[in-house]
């Protein structure tokens, strides 16, 4: 296991958000990440979908991850802003959010991400994020 | 209590999400919304503050919601797109987000919300949110 | 010449912001457009750079003909709205912007584009847009 | 004249693009700026509105300029990106464009800014954007 997957391993499993979303971390590599999830009850807005937020805080994590893989040593990362557009209803069992940075700097970095609904037929796009994300120094 | 107010509260009742960050709708209004919620360790990131994700769904339902104060009878909403800064870490113990409508369509509409954090000494802005709602007719 | 591309081919000469800016509509296909222009003392901020804005009208040019290469037979487009990130300062002499449609819907579409810096050694990205596009009917 | 309404008009008067427009900067104040412009064919969309691009590249100087106002001695202003609503389309004479930092960083500034169509029975909106502005050294 690289370095940097430890470090992201071990911050993805400090995060209560996480957990109470059910989210995995599957997959880390350099500049990228994904996180699956399933549908529950406890996700839902009033019409039974994954609520936005819900897809909305798997992207953002993607995207904070995927940052942290090509942070200078010795920084974390803050997200600065994020937009997200809902392309259809988040209806369904399983769900991937995949991140990759689109540019990496030294204090700003860019990232986009996707969640896709899993079904028999193959995938279906749900959400798509475009985020900046800040590295900072961040201490205790 | 007016006729859309109790519609939304009905309507927020039956969000899993809402009752997963315990979060309360503290008011309704023509236009307007506020929720309420408070930090837990079931909600943090990777360095205890409130994840951006769960302040973002917070401020999504509040825009959602006042959107449908002036949604055409019978019609639902959607979310559309938003785009939220997040302008201080949400550090604290007691939230507040306020949504407005800015414009309110036939089709679309368009909310601003911001997300306080509460203190002895007044209020402090976490995060800011401008969001598309799109009015959608929902059967079932 | 695809019946769009006529469409979208006069529909640009139209534009007296693309003339103003010198752009030209290099490609057009279905669901993708490419338009390119040239740095001029005319189009800069205050540092000299390509204006942020100036760098934006092609980019939504771009994404709204985009859309409008799959839009529904008879209906015009208008940008509902659009987040753009500016990755490096537009510094050089020639420019090319690309967008695609990455989701096709009845009332409104979602299109990405991004906007590269053209030098000897290739291309470098300078700016990136995601955004969303309304089909509507439009007379006169 | 305060010392940073001096150094933002310097500022704007040597920005090409502002000429290009038409824009002139009507009000400065300590985090907050004032832009205003008149309908032109050379401004136009293919419907004979103006640009969304030309709405925005005004915001986009109102918002770096309000932020400006407030920036650390020495600094100067680049944007880092930015969302924008459009809300109705921009058909008329003269519009103005106000904006206002909303958080003053060290770093980052996040700004508001709104356009409205002035008519003779008031004002309307036409847009809205929310930026984030980074402050930082330029030289030369």
């Amino acid at each position: 296991m690289e370095d940097f997957e430890r470090r992201i391993r071990d911050s993805f499993a400090r995060q209560g958000m996480m957990n109470t979303l059910g989210a995995k971390l599957t997959a880390v590599s350099s500049g990228a990440t994904e996180i699956s999830f399933s549908s529950s009850p406890s996700l839902t807005q009033q019409h039974g979908f994954v609520h936005a937020g819900a897809v909305t805080t798997i992207l953002d994590s993607a995207c904070g991850y995927a940052a942290l893989t090509v942070a200078p040593q010795g920084l974390e990362v803050l997200t600065v802003e994020f937009k997200v557009n809902f392309l259809s209803p988040a209806v369904g069992e399983r769900f991937v959010a995949r991140a990759q940075v689109k540019r990496a700097g030294k204090v700003l970095s860019v990232c986009t991400a996707d969640v896709f609904l899993l079904h028999s037929g193959g995938e279906k796009l749900v959400a798509t994020m475009l985020a900046t994300v800040m590295n900072v120094p961040l201490t205790g």
